[in-house]
């Protein structure tokens, strides 16, 4: 079968990834706390056959809490729970940290949410370095070296108690009054240096066995907790050359570790604002980010090398500007804003291609959207892509009803789901307890 | 207002309080993992108008695996998730253990889960004493000043988070772009001898605010802490007057804490076998648990300072043990049990009615149970009850469609709910972060 494209759906804080997404017309102010929200979200994503969602997590919050909201769910699990329920097909796949969870919390409640959806949940297990997040509980964040030495022990634990219920130890039968056997349910006593479990965990398979392990970041410990342990990498890269850089540095950690590299899929972000046309998505992106803009000139002037007044976002760059820029070599988006600045856009519009955000942007008619991540696959750049809207209510549907049906025609996605599991989906080998080609 | 029953349905692992409940023609063998099975049980329950479902939580099992299905849910929180989607009216409390948790998960979650639910979460906040739990954290259990000491700044700590996004910080005005009122989002910065976190929590309040806290235990540690944080308790008792002395333990130490001792309602549990007639539910019993009963007898002959050969349980006990029998006056069953040992019935009978379980049961008609109530409920030895089904496919229904009706035409028990919050359902006071009664 033909290599196809895999996507995953960002389920942040029900709004969307513009600052003013809640105040967009078609938006429910309240989608914050709406779990019908979420819901719907979901929904269409699984109308559109997407392989995953996927719910970051802190626990904190970034930014300015009296015009935005918060970055995140309320709480990754619950909201997983509930949208389990209303979907059949679509993968959920939640962030859990390592640093300030108990292994067997962990596994407990990634496991209860795998069978609850009948096998679509998968764990993006990472570190937490954020001070802000250490601060919530009380602590300080460890140094890197402790950080990665807990989290391959947690992942251990973790999957050790995945399989501590054997996978046919659950026999439920009436007439001969066997509940389960004994023989297969058995505790893990797993201890390292930083985290021990006794378990067993109670809890039987679900349909894929146990849930996939995800990952994300980009040092060199990442690539080996992830080469190791992950069968999917929610990665970030600017550029073809970049993510073809991070998916072979991921694909060469596997094979170190004696894995197949196919095994790890690693997945770009992509911000999408898809629009009739391109002005009209510019439009949408000023009037529910623009608020930002001032700052975010300032901004972009330091990435080029130039001063950009502030009150003057309605002109486009000067010749002699544009003839001065320098792209900043340490920010991969600076060549890419030149280019855009070159075409002749006001400095508002500039920044309203989002050529200063998180992931790469596309504003515009689906076809672009198509387009750019059909570029990126066949460089091989790319095993797919996790994709967030401009604002959720309609933004998942522009995706779902426009750039879904385009890579369909392309054969560059699927048009059905083949299986019913995560594992299905992202074509992750079986597994249940600790993968045995890894040696502990 | 007349003061009536308030009643909670025990929801464990879905399948019922007997051993053997798994095995019953009615019941769905595979409830242990089937959600849909725990969202049929919580509908019956809100069909009879009950205040809340209780889920108790380990996280451990105790038994016997190969026969009989472990105690707990897969994950209350999970559970309590998808529960909350697909009712409305009906209280959701589990059990988090303040011993083996974070204070921020545990404020996360279920204040995550009071808003999913529109107000109707309740935390039974408990230490933890087994040492097969504390060696899933591959810990010991810390000393009792130590786990209560823990409690105490856990239950300050979660109450601090939950009001630390302010009652009206939530604006959601998109014509003024306000979001959030940035005055009412403050860290809490609390710290004590054992846990500590800076905040905020980003959760807006719920319906009812906060989510109600329950704590369940019966040591002078537990009418402490139950007297300042409680609203309810989850008791259990044998006799009226143990019941009594309980409830009066609680409101005595509500009192001490500045409190009205009408904010902190007890419940007794209650097991039940509903069925047309006693000589249905007792074969019921023999069926679902006769496997446990030669141990039982020998169990039994201890209370009554008898020898009961476990060969001859199909005999009543001899004029002679019924004039030696002495009931134990360690264990207040024994009185009871020697109760029903003297009408006649056999020693496998005498089982069949429970007497050695955990609570006071009652097998047979509907009648019966309502009578039970209604004598411990008018000799203000309770508030209400938390009951147990022996089987959950059947049971639940049994209790709703049998004894609730005879209770509303009793005029003890409400037709409809009041209100649509578990506050509303408990007659609990609204409570927005810490009690402000309660002195730090």
């Amino acid at each position: 079968m033909t290599r196809q494209i895999l996507i995953g759906m960002h389920l942040g804080n029900g709004y969307g990834n513009l600052p003013g997404a809640w105040r967009a017309p078609a938006v429910d102010p309240t989608s914050y706390t709406s779990f019908d929200a979420k819901v719907r979200h979901a929904q269409a994503a699984e109308r559109g056959k997407l392989q995953f969602l996927f719910l970051p997590d802190g626990p904190t919050h970034v930014g300015d809490i009296a015009n935005e909201p918060p970055n995140f769910n309320l709480d990754v699990m619950v909201t997983l729970a509930a949208i389990a329920r209303e979907t059949s097909h679509i993968g959920l796949v939640a962030t859990g940290s390592t640093t300030f969870n108990e292994p067997f919390n962990l596994a407990r409640q990634f496991k209860a949410l795998d069978v609850l959806s009948h096998g679509r949940t998968g764990w993006n297990a990472v570190t937490s370095s954020g001070e802000d997040v250490a601060a919530n509980y009380g602590q300080h964040i460890p140094s890197s070296p402790e950080r990665y030495g807990r989290a391959h022990e947690t992942v251990q634990l973790v999957q050790a108690l995945w399989g501590s219920w054997g996978e046919t130890a659950w026999v439920h039968d009436k007439a001969t009054g066997r509940f389960a056997d004994p023989e297969q349910v058995a505790p893990i006593s797993l201890g390292g240096e930083y985290v021990a479990s006794r378990g067993p965990l109670y809890i039987p398979p679900s349909e894929q066995g146990q849930p996939v392990v995800f990952h994300a970041g980009g040092s060199p410990n990442a690539h080996e907790f992830a080469g190791r342990w992950a069968n999917a990498v929610i990665g970030a890269a600017f550029t073809i050359d970049d993510a073809r850089a991070q998916r072979a540095a991921f694909r060469e950690a596997a094979k170190r570790a004696g894995r197949n590299p196919d095994e790890i899929k690693f997945f770009a972000g992509l911000m999408t604002t898809i629009t009739a046309d391109k002005r009209e998505g510019l439009d949408r992106r000023i009037t529910l980010s623009g608020r930002t803009f001032p700052q975010r000139a300032a901004y972009l002037g330091r990435m080029l090398g130039l001063y950009l007044d502030p009150a003057r976002l309605d002109e486009p760059l000067s010749a002699a500007q544009l003839s001065e820029a320098r792209p900043s070599p340490g920010d991969p988006r600076s060549v890419h804003a030149l280019k855009i600045a070159r075409q002749g856009w006001t400095v508002r519009d500039i920044l309203a291609h989002g050529v200063i955000d998180y992931h790469p942007v596309i504003v515009g008619p689906a076809a672009e959207a198509a387009d750019h991540m059909q570029e990126w696959f066949e460089a091989d750049a790319v095993d797919g892509f996790w994709v967030s809207p401009d604002i959720y209510d309609g933004g998942v549907d522009a995706f779902v009803d426009g750039v879904v049906p385009i890579l369909q025609d392309r054969g560059l996605f699927h048009r059905e789901y083949d299986g019913a599991t995560l594992r299905d989906h992202l074509g992750a080998p079986a597994q249940y307890g600790v993968d045995p080609r890894i040696t502990r």
